[in-house]
């Protein structure tokens, strides 16, 4: 059917997926913390210059969830893909700022087929985002399932 | 100056917090899935039947986000709460569908002050999210920061 889809078998250890370029405004910052993180240092501007921040800046559950619209633009979305159920480890190591401009990569690090479903491959990723400044802002470990194209 | 605010001293290793049910429905399931994580079975019930996920489930980030909603609304907002730098583990147990009702509790497993920073705390908390038939959906382990009110 959606045979221009990819499959586990097409990926291998060690191969390095690069994400394509995300702006992050100060109104998609807000907006989202007024739904999810209601704190002061994601929703105002004088409170977070007092802040440990330093400024305002988004949420890191806003950065995971851009780095998961990065995955998905970037690989998931041209892969028979079938979710995930585990984040093994997400570190948000500096503070994502507006008008900051998120780019990096998806390295498979690790591959493997279900022993209980032959028909699902189990892949470990680490993703890396920077800035415009090659500053690094967030490191990611995570399961990712996909479709097994020929299960034996 | 908040003076209402609790400080990392007010709470203890092995303390339970109580987190307020939230209601999870299609429309947000969508919006989310539209912005952040815009696969099939996020996105379309028909795709999402023939998934894993057995029909339109909610973006395991979306779930996260709750999560995050449901602890400022329950226990960070009446704090001097510093936010987070680490997630040391998530697992989506079970897929979050329209309809259910989330409710859980926040445990804090660690508690310390931090050796570079004495007016910070560190507390390592455990987060367990059920649905309206006591299934768990959602686990977490992460680190949150919270003032202290008389460093040392």
């Amino acid at each position: 059917m959606k045979s221009d889809l990819k499959h586990f078998e097409d990926f291998k250890v060690g191969e390095v997926i690069s994400l394509a370029a995300y702006s992050v405004t100060r109104d998609a910052i807000i907006a989202f913390a007024q739904e999810f993180d209601p704190q002061d240092f994601h929703l105002d501007e004088a409170a977070a210059k007092s802040s440990v921040l330093g400024g305002l800046a988004a949420s890191g559950w806003h950065v995971s969830a851009i780095l998961m619209r990065m995955i998905v633009d970037s690989w998931l979305n041209k892969t028979e893909s079938m979710g995930s159920n585990h984040i093994q480890e997400m570190r948000w190591l500096k503070p994502v700022f507006p008008g900051d401009i998120l780019s990096g990569s998806l390295t498979i690090e690790a591959a493997r087929v279900s022993s209980k479903r032959p028909e699902m491959g189990i892949f470990g990723v680490r993703v890396k985002l920077f800035d415009q400044h090659q500053i690094q802002k967030t490191e990611m470990v995570a399961t990712i399932f996909m479709k097994v194209l020929w299960p034996c």
